[in-house]
């Protein structure tokens, strides 16, 4: 497509994906009532915020680990290593996330998992965590062997942008039900569009371009690491596979 | 990935598809009240119905066309006019589901585009527009130069997958804001479970099972024409290009 070069890509990736942060922040900070942890409402703004930063901005910088050039010759190992630890901080992230908006819920009595957000926001996670064992067992501990490996990478790199499209999806689903659930009254309904209903709709927009951002720089082929193809078995450079590693 | 030929994933596919429409038919006709041209709710029954069905049914079957294995050989002209076609196809189905929200909006005195589903899903629709203009104008038309076709095509198939991906989390917030509009009294209330809220969280987890498999199928190298990554610019075979056309 355009031949931008992938690091410049990155800083501006990067500055979306805090923007994302900063925003959803901004939005529980100034229009929710800020943070708490006693199973108030303000116990609920965690979650939106920890989502957001886990299963979006995080879990994007930890599928385009083998995108940057550095990761393309040596030992492959720090890499899988940096990759895994940033795909379980994100997934650390989303359990936190699931625990504050569950302690919500059941400190308000209101039931959890009946709306399509929160079954397609459960399933993505639970996705995230299948995913995130098997990369683990299969990639990183010594005795996978190499054919089940060549077996379930491609396996591992679809469910890899599929989870990613399923959390761009909850976020938004997510941020709409919240605002209607939130602007009810008079001047602040959210039909009348005021200012919280504008900054949200906005931060829902972004998330969605960074998520189409990640995906589409993770199928540009010319980012990919030159020996993408391969079953991904040595975490050292082998003399046979020349200086690529 | 598995093995699994074109074909028979195919045939899969397009009964998901099927059942997609028949299930979103259905909640509006057995829940919703049914259909009507009359600015009423039923009116508004044909938003969800046309938009599953254009944006993401008719279009996921427009994006999978060059994916037919007789689509690799012979003349491309009457592929990229099947395309085309189906493509045209799911953007007028998408303006008469707008028509039909926005009549329904307008007749209630209940204002349009405030919400991030409907920001979101208006953009997509306007992103749509732009890319069947700009793929009509660069590929079925004759007159453009074949640097510009080689320049636009990777652009095209980018922006293919995003417009599916888009349509589908508009699809899920919708839904999920319908059911939290509709749900609202006594034993129906969403958070209750009832049946119709199993019933339409299913149809925006089978939506979402659509977008996947088809944006899967899209990714998968093995099933991508074998010139694939050719500027697109010849529409009858060619002597220089061999009996792949």
């Amino acid at each position: 497509m355009l031949d931008l070069p992938f690091l410049p890509f990155c800083v501006l990736l990067g500055g979306l994906g805090f923007v994302c942060v900063i925003f959803v922040s901004a939005w529980c900070q100034h229009w929710r009532g800020g943070f708490a942890l006693d199973g108030s409402a303000q116990m609920f703004n965690w979650h939106p915020v920890l989502m957001v930063t886990g299963m979006v901005v995080l879990y994007g910088a930890a599928a385009l680990v083998y995108r940057l050039p550095p990761a393309w010759s040596g030992p492959k190992l720090p890499w899988k290593v940096l990759h895994s630890t940033l795909a379980g901080a994100a997934f650390g992230l989303a359990v936190l996330g699931l625990a504050a908006v569950f302690r919500f819920h059941n400190d308000h009595g209101t039931p959890n998992m009946y709306s399509l957000h929160s079954w397609l926001g459960l399933a993505t996670v639970l996705l995230f965590s299948c995913q995130w064992l098997a990369g683990f067992s299969a990639f990183l501990l010594p005795w996978a062997p190499a054919w089940l490996r060549a077996l379930y990478k491609p396996v591992h790199i679809f469910f890899g942008s599929t989870i990613l499209m399923l959390s761009v999806a909850s976020c938004v689903s997510g941020i709409n039900e919240k605002l209607f659930f939130s602007l009810k009254n008079g001047t602040t309904e959210y039909k009348r569009l005021p200012a919280e209903a504008v900054f949200a709709n906005t931060l829902g927009l972004l998330i969605l371009l960074f998520g189409v951002l990640v995906l589409g720089a993770l199928a540009r082929p010319s980012w990919k690491r030159p020996d993408a193809d391969s079953p991904d078995s040595c975490q050292v450079p082998s003399p046979l596979r020349g200086p690529a590693g």
